[in-house]
């Protein structure tokens, strides 16, 4: 069994009044719509029946619209398979079914598929793998396939793309007349790993490995790197750099994590959504490899290098909100420890679709691993940066995910990016998000649940024949406790994880959760899950058992950075929720917060926010603050250089300010001037 | 009276045992010596010769050789003026009289001269102004010329740049048939004007100030900005970059300060050594342009666009050191308040040249406009970052000056850099230095001098035949007071300016000085300078007169950085030194002193360290320190995201450790281990 949440998240209905059904249903109601209206008229609806558009005059700008059609596309299959109005479904539907029938008409006899290069550049396919995007289109239309595919119960769009998958298979390889090449943008490895999983075809599978292994060859075509041969042959000159500004040197390989190969990478570096994209490829790679018949290598050497790259990503390159991707000019990673927290103080990028990927490549890891570590990071990222990027009415996005605003960049939301990828990347990782919640294995008689995210919601499983549910009911992210109800029959032995997140605190008593009806034996948690046996669990079939962590975790608590990153700053968080001032709630702000401190001995006060849109009580938290006037921060001449030496505290403008706080994620939902902070100085 | 450093400095005569005697002491026995030394064996020495050498087989490496030799020559110029140790100076004088016959025979018929232009690449002269640095070496060789002038008293150097000057003034110029361009970098412009003021040829100052006025204009060439248009000539694709990797996006004009016109330019931008050299000048043609008969326009807009751009500098990008340039890959300015202190917090280069380009900038500021800011400044680069640039015994030297070491940048010295700017640099600079301690004008009878800087040693003028000498006598940097004698007759009007440091603290009675003997009026400083009018100097001619700071100004102090720059560090200095420490001194150091904390409230403990190759008593500064272990860093789990939420100070390895602190610019004088730091995390 695959478990991709692309597959499984059928299994998952969520209970209407919950967090994320009331988000899940906006999406559907709103989003789907509006991104489609703007495929539309954007073009990129039609992009498919070739004809020339003219966003093509400029030469670049199609250059993935293939993408966010497929994107789109896969979002709409998830929400059409579970969700039942016919007459909202109805649009989506026919939409649907227009552009398979579009995309599979835009195909060449060969197999090959690409709006750009067969009407904007024909006669240049296959040129500039790196920085093109080419593979990249082609991967997420596997991906829109796969769930076409189970949805429609028909081959329309699979069939199109297993052709398109031989052609690339033949020119791309290790053969003498095979390219030895492989994309700039991930992204169609993972996709044709799971056409592997889903068809069996080998030449899937070969081609995800090929790519994976052949990357960062220093000596791949021939003796030089492919990308720089892949240059020579496009006559460039020695050095010369991608159109666009993403390369701040020449031959900046580890922008596309090609400057050697994987299995040699010390440290994350470059485009942060590829490197993403490319190591939930690798996690897969190493968890199928071990299934393949016969034996196509070991691969066990990539996890080690997925858990180093993972680890270094999360200790020294992710900001506390689940963002990733500090450096604007390449999208993607600094230095260690270097977190600015806005463009004013030296970077911050943090992409949306960068903590889209930290989901997929955390849960992939999960499935090699079932740590705790991992789930952490994928809910951190989901509840700040993956929500956050979405408006709480499904029709704004944001696509950089700052921790502090700045004049120049205000924090507002758009309709839309002429690069496209953060918007109809949010819809189709909300229509999958029942896979995330639990994954499950099943071996015979033995099921395996494995509960990762907490939401009222039931799992549904069909074990030959035999139904299996598991019911989860809370009022998570606010509140503390989670109930479980299994269903199943006595013949089923049923194992239960449940992940203890690490922001947990401990109560009183020193012990992280509490467990109600008591088992017989002391659990402990594995890797930040407990596990609750067959024996447990037949006995309380039926009944609720309640997983209660203690009150102080839903609490307000401060948080502090890494001191290497020279950041002096007080974050409050809440149970999963890192939170954010904004000038909504407090519309003295002038200057984005930057001259407000706070203390972490005060005492925050909660308080709820009702949200009309979604009909959401946010919980807010406000607790005092310190602003100081020029006093604090003017330099002065006497008793040091000017410039640099600084006067004591002394000018305090006012004390005892009220500093509302809110969730992250909520930010931009309501008309502001565009000021929000996230990490205070700290008093 | 032109009065620029480079002409007045043999005015000045240092007390043989004085700080600054030392040290130039050094320069003409060891420095001037092991230069030339070193560029008779790299090549550098024969290269005017024109015949082939290795070095030029990678078509690029002797791009700036010109300089090199021009600089050492200039440096030689100065101390052969001034020293009198005949044996000694007779290698040096050899040597200058060789080099100047090998450049005049290095000469193109119609004017041309420059090595790289000559033989490595001939027939592309003047085809990338932009990059290849024809023009700044031209500039170098004035320079030099200038002093060879004067020296000694002929003309075989500078009639050959007189003759080169008439071709560039024939080749650049607003005319249809000339290039409508620009240095990239900038130097020509500042020799240009020195070269006019000494001879009066108005090509001089007409190229000059074209080049300044011209620069950045976005239509220069055929409408569009000069360095698009040269590059278009050049057959370059749109957007292609320099060799080398200095500019991070294309067309990154802002590099060589060429984005706007400088009128336009807010904020101070890029290479920091090429922005000094510039704004040097622009500051000079301000001065010069007042007087330039007939009226050649109006450059006070210009004054406006330096103070501008030097407040940016100073209040916004400029470490505490002096030092300025906090990227590494355009070897220059950040953003506002990026001011990370080392490679492995995110940046810092302070280029030893960058800041002798601020004492270039102040000095000529000061006669703008004669305010302490300028002099404080001059006097914190000089002290520091110059200083430091090379070791006690005048052999060694540092291209950068970070504030705080790591594994990939050891603190440690070189004998020489392959692009050699700096060395040579600190020579000439040391050579000139008696022309930076004070200004002087005089107006007929009345006689004005500004004293700057603080070191024993005597001013002699001569006004129509009268002398008049001006000694200083003080321990400076190290003790307060400073003694002032003149000398002259009670014809003149003698009135002298001295300046109070910025630094200075207040005395327990509320002044920042003490005047011996008492004058009869209040002295109050305007813009940090006091006046003694020629009243009371009539009065204590030939007695001395003792100016004195509070004793806590000569004691250790605290600085702290603006806030903005996220570095909630201490540093310590002591009169117009910043301390750091270094392993030598603190065995135990084993991580740079990333881990060591202190506090301002703590006693710095003052000891002697007597360095045996100056002589000299090095004043050391001890304080308690706390040195952290894991714990004070490590990432937890409990109540915190993994990563991100840090323990309170609970693991302290060590308390009342010892951390012993020197000079910043004694640092990397006695083997050590490369761990030095100047800003200490703030208890």
């Amino acid at each position: 069994m695959s478990s991709y949440p692309q597959e499984t998240f059928y299994q998952t209905s969520f209970s209407p009044s919950s967090f994320w059904a009331k988000r899940r249903s906006i999406v559907r109601k709103n989003t789907l719509h509006t991104q489609l209206e703007i495929l539309k008229s954007t073009g990129r609806y039609e992009a498919f029946r070739l004809k020339w558009h003219p966003a093509y005059d400029d030469g670049y700008k199609a250059l993935f619209w293939d993408s966010d059609v497929a994107k789109w596309l896969e979002g709409a299959c998830y929400f059409l398979a579970e969700e039942k109005d016919e007459k909202e479904d109805k649009v989506i539907d026919e939409a649907v079914k227009e552009l398979t029938e579009m995309i599979a008409g835009a195909q060449w006899k060969d197999g090959y598929l690409n709006i750009h290069f067969t009407i904007v550049k024909p006669g240049l396919r296959f040129t500039n793998i790196r920085d093109l995007h080419e593979l990249y289109n082609a991967g997420h239309l596997i991906e829109a396939a796969l769930i076409h595919q189970q949805h429609y119960k028909n081959d329309l769009l699979i069939d199109p793309m297993l052709k398109y998958v031989e052609l690339i298979h033949s020119i791309f390889g290790p053969g003498p007349d095979q390219i030895h090449g492989y994309p700039g943008h991930p992204e169609i490895e993972l996709a044709l790993l799971r056409l592997y999983a889903r068809t069996g075809n080998m030449n899937s599978y070969e081609l995800a490995k090929y790519f994976i292994t052949e990357r960062g060859n220093p000596h791949g075509l021939q003796g030089q790197h492919f990308y720089l041969g892949e240059a020579k042959q496009r006559n460039e000159k020695w050095g010369e750099r991608p159109a666009g500004d993403a390369w701040p040197t020449a031959n900046a390989f580890w922008y596309q994590q090609a400057h050697k190969p994987i299995l040699e990478q010390e440290s994350i570096e470059g485009h942060s959504v590829r490197a993403m994209y490319l190591l939930t490829a690798v996690a897969d790679l190493v968890r199928i490899a071990r299934t393949v018949k016969p034996n196509s290598g070991h691969f066990e050497a990539y996890k080690t290098a997925c858990e180093k790259l993972w680890d270094n990503m999360v200790n020294k390159k992710m900001y506390l909100t689940g963002g990733i991707g500090s450096i604007a000019q390449w999208e993607g990673f600094g230095i260690d420890y270097f977190l600015p927290q806005g463009k004013e103080e030296g970077g911050c990028y943090a992409e949306t679709c960068a903590s889209i990927g930290i989901m997929m490549m955390a849960e992939r890891m999960l499935q090699l691993d079932l740590d705790g570590k991992y789930a952490d990071i994928m809910e951190l990222a989901l509840y700040n940066t993956v929500l956050g990027g979405m408006s709480q009415n499904g029709k704004e996005f944001l696509y950089e995910n700052h921790l502090a605003s700045c004049a120049e960049r205000p924090s507002k939301r758009e309709h839309w990016f002429d690069c496209a990828c953060c918007p109809p990347n949010i819809t189709r990782t909300f229509g999958m998000l029942g896979g995330y919640l639990w994954s499950s294995n099943v071996k015979g008689k033995d099921v395996a649940i494995n509960v990762h995210l907490y939401n009222s919601a039931t799992l549904s499983l069909d074990v030959d024949g035999t139904p299996v549910t598991l019911q989860q009911e809370t009022d998570w992210p606010w509140k503390s406790s989670v109930s479980f109800t299994l269903d199943t029959t006595p013949s089923l032995n049923v194992t239960i994880r449940l992940r203890i997140p690490s922001w947990v605190q401990a109560s009183e008593n020193g012990s992280f959760f509490d467990l109600n009806p008591l088992p017989t034996t002391t659990i402990k948690p594995v890797k930040s899950y407990i596990t609750l046996l067959p024996e447990y669990t037949s006995t309380h079939r039926g009944s609720p058992i309640t997983l209660t962590f203690d009150a102080t975790s839903f609490a307000p608590r401060f948080l502090r950075q890494h001191p290497s990153t020279n950041q002096n700053t007080l974050t409050i968080a809440r149970g999963p929720l890192i939170y954010c001032a904004e000038d909504v709630d407090n519309d003295w702000v002038q200057d984005y917060f930057k001259s407000v401190a706070i203390s972490a001995n005060s005492k925050p006060k909660e308080s709820i926010l009702h949200d009309k849109i979604l009909g959401d009580d946010i919980l807010t938290v406000t607790i005092p603050g310190i602003k100081f006037g020029e006093g604090k921060y003017r330099a002065v001449m006497k008793g040091g250089f000017p410039g640099f030496q600084v006067e004591e505290v002394t000018n305090i403008q006012q004390e005892n300010l009220s500093v509302v706080f809110i969730p992250y994620f909520y930010r931009g939902n309501r008309d502001g001037r565009g000021h929000m902070r996230v990490g205070f100085k700290s008093l």
